[in-house]
């Protein structure tokens, strides 16, 4: 962490921005296994917080964990038309175990739609057997050639939520119901605002009915499909021989949901607050939220600051005001040795949302300083009191990271494109979320990202659609069947 | 869950009554992958309480979370020598990648110490960096021929602990705290009582300096290792390249321990507690400790036994005498047209700790029935306390399983064994660890493995050792060298 160059800035280059952040602000590194990435604490730290954070939200919403192996039969794969054809290119296969040869090579689950409806049909005699309701948290490989760290990586960890129902009704309720949760836990706890919507038959998942997505839009004005729930209808149902038997005595087969997020998460975490002096953490999710770093220059000096600076520690780490369970995440850093500003530009760069420095001054004073990671505003803060002044901040740093985020996304969000020029230009050119119509025409959608890299990100929600409906297609001028959202993306 | 026929009783086939009870208590299924299982969420359950009180008592010791990947290149696995002769005829090789043949084969991990130690090496410059305290939550794969759920499984999920420390001395104080952390886990949370010890040079990880473990007696009386912690040396640091600059200025190797514990712990669960009518679990790791079943004849008892149930479990579940954050887990189980005996059967089966009925007559006294899983014993509850007394006969539960094991494991401890003869009674006979002396040498061990299919456990620590150590090695009469405990073992 003695690194104290600069990081390349968001504007001069925003990929090499991205790269060098996460490694210096040590969230991950690169691995001698190309594509593999490894998470270190400090990026882990955030994923058990979102992991800790989503088990509860799945929890209250009936949902179990389970864990199923991380090998399938590959003939599994083949068993569903469409998932095999997007899902076999990247996989990674084992074709040797115990020194030998295998019989059948197994593949490393990319995802376990196969496996797992494979065994819900074991499970399942009748409809008093569903619903059932399954989340796995797990590692899957998938083999990508251009790899970024968290965005795009061979081996990535997640959870894959799988459900079975006795009715379309019920699996599209669910599916809709665990986009709600994701967009949920996107605003509450990554305070990234999302566009929720459904995807098109070309963008949907291999194998679903329906897929719906949340699609964040990122500081270079790319977006980021940040989580996906699936309406897998009966198709892998029938793959898997998955039937019931009904109320009223008849098989019928049953109807699937899948549902995903990853640390692709953390991706869009930094690419949504950071800025060129290093990662900036929602509270929330911060496995640090206060960094307290006493100010002496004195050995009298020392003794006293670090003194209080452990005492106040201990103060906010015991404070119950926000539940037992949500203590202040508190460190101090007391190290000798390194100077006052090395500190606050290595806690800066790792993100920790509140700064608080206490010096003699300070002491003599009965306060100390505070200063704001995300607008570097400072202020002191009085001594007494200061749990709730410290709780009150980060909650308004919080609220503060959503509503700047919105923001930016609704300043670059351009509602009302009628021309296809002036939408190239903007994609070209600052780029940002294009509402616009289109005609439902799969070749308008494939020619537009043959000709821009722009792809339509969803056919948005209700309450996130142009208050004056396109009427005409972008591209060709036909009557507009939806408005969608178009954006580059990752 | 329907099936109610008898599980297969412990005395008549104590390996297929665990086989059977894992099935019917769901809390593993046999998979499509010959040697992989899947967890159920019953069993599943047990493992998210356990992971939750180890990683308490790993952050309690320091130690922070990451992530490394799960692929390892095949030429990193033979930098150690000791490490690749054990591992490597167990791996599974990764041979083709996104439709590719690799150019170099890639072991799924069956541990992690070679890519761990390489990061390691990256992100250690000085005495100041270290010590690095680091714990992993991963699945690894092992090439198993002869495989039993929980027990010995191809893919299975635990924790693996790594670190880097600047003295052998440090190292072993780490190794040493770690053994200590797994016994007091596996004592206090599994009510499993443990012998920690030091293995042989024989019985040593695959790369170590030291191993220790802890040792318990199942009800069958063959041993299960249920945990390590290994004191690594310098072994790969020196194959790693993991020097840092010590105080003096000179380079130094770093010097590692590593410990684990896995899944294979709730097979330890099973074969400890439970008996002929299914699983029995501790509380403190049950995801469900208390059942309620309200009993009814007549559409109007139905209705009052059915609110005061579910009273009675909002009262218990909202009750904080454990803290806020340990509030009691508990169940209703109203459904309509199964019996009362049915229901009981069937949570007998999976191991909630303890069992209240709820019927008319009990509304009436204001109180309910209460039966334990361990026991059986049976006794009625007074409505009003509830959650104090439902908590203290929880608490009992665990304590007295703990107890039972303890004592059943004394019984089966066979001290101040002088004779190859008896021994070989004991092992052949009703099994048990036989504590008797030993002369050091390998070829010994190596012979009583052959003739008896026992091996040396541990040398115990000294609280485990006899009063009066043996002073001759069982088979040789020679001196012996150490006490150690023998037993046949899973």
């Amino acid at each position: 962490m003695a690194d104290d160059k600069k990081l390349t800035s968001r504007a001069e280059n925003f990929s090499d921005w991205y790269n060098e952040l996460v490694l210096r602000a040590e969230l991950a590194d690169y691995s001698p296994v190309k594509g593999s990435m490894v998470i270190r604490p400090n990026g882990y730290g955030i994923w058990e917080r979102m992991q800790r954070a989503l088990d509860d939200m799945f929890k209250a919403t009936g949902h179990e964990n389970a864990y199923f192996p991380l090998f399938i039969p590959q003939s599994f794969l083949s068993k569903e038309a469409q998932h095999v054809e997007g899902f076999a290119p990247e996989t990674a296969v084992v074709t040797h175990g115990g020194g030998k040869e295998l019989e059948e090579p197994l593949v490393v689950r990319p995802t376990s739609e196969t496996i797992i409806y494979h065994m819900f049909a074991k499970w399942t005699q009748s409809y008093r057997d569903l619903p059932i309701l399954i989340n796995q948290w797990a590692n899957v490989v998938r083999w990508e050639m251009r790899t970024r760290l968290f965005l795009r990586t061979l081996e990535f960890l997640w959870q894959e939520g799988h459900t079975a129902h006795a009715t379309h009704d019920e699996a599209e309720a669910e599916t809709r119901q665990m986009l709600g949760v994701y967009r949920r836990f996107m605003e509450e706890w990554i305070a990234m605002p999302v566009v929720t919507g459904q995807k098109t038959e070309s963008e949907k998942f291999a194998g679903a009915l329906r897929t719906y997505s949340c699609e964040a839009l990122m500081q270079d004005n790319k977006a980021l499909q940040a989580g996906t729930s699936h309406n897998l209808g009966q198709n892998f149902a029938k793959a898997f021989d998955l039937t019931f038997q009904d109320e009223q005595g008849g098989q019928s087969y049953a109807w699937n949901t899948s549902w995903g997020v990853s640390t692709r998460m953390i991706g869009g975490l930094v690419m949504t607050h950071s800025d060129d002096n290093g990662l900036v953490c929602p509270p929330r999710l911060a496995p640090t939220e206060v960094v307290i770093i006493p100010i002496w220059k004195s050995d009298d000096e020392r003794a006293r600051v670090v003194e209080a600076a452990h005492r106040a520690k201990a103060e906010l780490a015991a404070w119950t005001g926000r539940g037992a369970t949500d203590r202040l995440r508190v460190r101090v850093d007391d190290r000798d040795g390194i100077k006052p500003g090395a500190k606050y530009y290595e806690w800066e760069m790792r993100g920790v949302p509140l700064r608080l420095e206490i010096g003699p001054k300070d002491l003599e004073k009965g306060s100390v300083f505070s200063a704001r990671r995300d607008t570097r505003a400072k202020a002191p803060l009085a001594m007494a009191g200061l749990p709730e002044a410290v709780a009150g901040l980060l909650e308004t740093v919080q609220r503060d990271l959503f509503e700047a985020a919105r923001a930016r996304r609704e300043a670059n969000s351009h509602r009302g494109v009628t021309s296809y020029d002036r939408f190239k230009e903007i994609i070209d050119g600052p780029g940002g979320f294009v509402y616009a119509g289109w005609n439902g025409d799969p070749a308008v959608e494939a020619r537009v990202k043959e000709e821009t890299k722009a792809t339509i990100r969803c056919i948005p929600d209700p309450e996130f659609r142009s208050a004056e409906a396109p009427t005409r297609c972008l591209v060709t001028g036909e009557p507009a069947q939806h408005e969608v959202v178009w954006a580059k993306a990752y």
